[in-house]
């Protein structure tokens, strides 16, 4: 008999879990990943730090090369390999290869985790000297031009975390810097209490962040510089620009397929990452996924998530059996010293949800008031009717990202505020006050559901 | 109508905690706290921090004066005032007050926050340079001893986090430390993998260790020293001794007015914190408390819990309805540099609990592996036939002690490992690696349970 033959299209986060899973599953299994860019299995989450140096070499970011793979793994991973069309109905894939021939590969089981492609809506964004910071080949185009050219002048268009961590990259590589979102809000869904904690971070790095400000266009000037035109004909002239507006799932190629995409254009998966064709999966940023606490589908693409439904769908294409509960929407960063997080709604996003949120703010420190710690800023959302807890964000120098993985935790569970107030989290005067703010918040959660009801 | 009048006894955690809820609950209740020492409501987590001098003065552990008390929350909080019997059917409680004079008080509800009392049974604990680490007075104690007659050698008996913290206070403060445990572990039970570190972390700083060695005597030498004798025939000589060996609930005068007492020795409650005698509640070190992962009562002394079960007697005495759901066993603490941390069940407590644990270890960093960071060591236990976590420790220099409280929240929502390893936590590099130890321990676990079974 045959092995059976997987197939994977992208080879990155969801890609390689995928191939590692079905592999160490199924030995038999003949595994081989298609990834039309340079490298495999990189740590996409530290592009920024390459960026601004701390990451010496681009190689220290890859995890495992495709020799790497194919040795340790039994796993193909063929790179400049690009999948241009999916034949459901003859089990193929149309593949360009290196040498630019174009050939048909089969397959028994597909996996599809094409990723996302930049969200290009600014017009002008491919003249010289604008950048994106989405994937390691524009990291290093990227920061060749920032050590080649030494711009001294840099605009970051996109206020999400990946346009704060290029805004600081680039600050800590001596430029100035502006970044310019076009919402009310810094990484999406702030609430205005965090929101403001990272605007004066921001501020006190001499970034200056302009939020309401939609860019409208980048022109090239004779010198050489950019000019960025932004909201009520306002500009700013710089010498690099990076685009972080945001990716939209790489799905056209599934689309062209029949297979299914959700509302939001990402490919529709049920929990075991199985698409409405039979024998392909789909996992990562060319995905939906399911919201614990909304229970509905997202977009919401992000590293973690991607390796998590990889190694499901690959289980499930060996010929395994396992599910992806789905996200909460935890999302943690640094801006600066700063350390910002958030899991589940925000107010807005609660109201939005079809909720009725009330939120609460309380003011705190990362460690017992004798031993001084830094400020440290929680704000809780909770559900009026039903007392849950929605969601919760966290801003401080110390203290605030890894206490989001209590509410996390507790979303998972969908505990109410009422079954929060008691848990029996750790304490001791380095670490917090004696009062966790997280507990605290939720004890005035608690009284706020109450006052209204 | 004469105001309901509460009477607590006792005034550090429980205690304020139940009269500042109570009072917040029914401001027309008379409340009225009886503590025997000088001080209510301070942080005894922070004594060792007295004691190294990090926090200079012991005012600043006091978190409220009785004056405060009295005029912002109209609680009278009465220091100096020793409890000497209740006499439920005359609902009253016979009081020493400062003058040495006793008289009887009325009360309507009765809430007793006792506390715990020294674990006396080392032979000659009571010789002069012999100090405890309880109290607020123990430490004001010891630091005077240290200040005036500067001793140069310490030995510390008892190896749970109190004797940790005060061998580390005494190292800081220049003394030779040595530390002797009874058990063969450290903080009671540590799984060896983690023991190793903090032992390791003695070491290091030149504090010597000694585990399986029971203290048989204290002798006081002609010169003023102490002969410590342990284990066979061993002895240490020391110039001051602190006797950390843990402490027993103060319930002898609850059982002298036959309430009832668990199998721990500690004051039994309901989930209201109500005693066996109607409109007296217990709460804090003198009590037990319900352990939910074990399902059984337990005596687990802590500051935290005490302020939890406070805050729910309060509630009750008052009128209220608030239950306190038990604790998980969530414990850290910091031995120099190193944060240690537990909840749950070790793999020991497991097995004598009646489950069938599995334990495994998992080695990591604290950040993504191209930003270096700390190692960081978890081991976890999940039970074999029900999936069911147990519990985990963690230790590292970086990110052991709040990444506890994912463990703690999962063990209060009774989640399988095979929940767990898709919980939605946070991932920046500065913050951990990629795939979060805990969750590698967790994938690690459900294997061993399916190889197993």
């Amino acid at each position: 008999v045959r092995a059976e033959r997987l197939v994977i299209i992208g080879g990155v986060a969801a890609g390689m879990s995928a191939a590692s899973r079905a592999r160490r599953l199924n030995p038999q299994m003949e595994v081989v990943v298609l990834e039309k860019g340079d490298y495999v299995s990189y740590g996409a989450c530290g592009l920024a730090y390459f960026v601004s140096g701390v990451v010496p070499q681009a190689e220290d970011l890859v995890i495992y090369t495709p020799e790497y793979f194919r040795d340790q793994r039994g796993i193909y991973a063929l790179t400049c390999h690009e999948a241009l069309e999916i034949l459901p109905a003859k089990k193929q894939v149309l593949v360009r290869r290196p040498d630019g021939e174009t050939a048909p590969t089969d397959y028994d089981k597909l996996i599809i985790t094409a990723g996302g492609a930049p969200d290009v809506e600014v017009p002008g964004a491919d003249a010289p000297g604008v950048f994106r910071c989405n994937s390691l080949a524009d990291a290093i185009a990227l920061r060749a031009f920032l050590e080649e050219r030494k711009p001294k002048r840099a605009v970051v268009i996109g206020g999400g975390y990946i346009g704060l961590e290029a805004a600081e990259a680039l600050r800590r590589r001596g430029l100035e810097v502006s970044l310019l979102e076009r919402s009310a809000t810094l990484m999406e869904d702030l609430e205005p209490e965090i929101g403001q904690w990272v605007e004066e971070r921001l501020r006190a790095h001499e970034v200056s962040a302009h939020l309401n400000s939609t860019v409208s266009a980048i022109d090239p000037a004779a010198d050489g510089s950019l000019v960025v035109s932004y909201g009520q004909r306002q500009t700013l002239t710089a010498d690099v620009a990076v685009v972080a507006t945001g990716i939209v799932p790489r799905a056209e190629l599934a689309a062209r397929a029949e297979i299914e995409l959700g509302a939001s254009g990402a490919i529709r998966t049920d929990d075991r990452q199985q698409t409405n064709l039979p024998g392909i999966y789909a996992a990562g940023d060319c995905t939906e996924t399911f919201h614990r606490v909304t229970g509905g589908a997202v977009y919401f693409p992000l590293g973690t998530t991607a390796n998590k439904q990889g190694r499901v769908a690959g289980e499930n294409a060996a010929g395994g059996n396992a599910s992806f509960p789905g996200i909460v929407g935890t999302l943690v960063t640094k801006v600066f010293e700063l350390e910002v997080a958030k899991s589940g709604l925000s107010w807005a996003g609660a109201r939005a949800a079809g909720f009725q949120p009330e939120v609460v703010k309380v003011d705190s420190r990362s460690r017992a008031r004798y031993l001084k710690g830094k400020p440290l800023r929680c704000t809780l959302v909770a559900d009026r009717p039903s007392g849950r807890l929605l969601g919760a964000q966290l801003a401080g120098e110390e203290g605030a990202a890894r206490r989001i993985d209590v509410v996390a935790t507790a979303l998972a569970a969908q505990m109410t505020v009422a079954d929060f107030v008691h848990l029996d989290l750790g304490y001791a005067p380095p670490f917090g006050p004696v009062y966790d703010p997280l507990l605290v918040a939720a004890w005035q959660a608690l009284k706020a559901i109450g006052r209204r009801r």
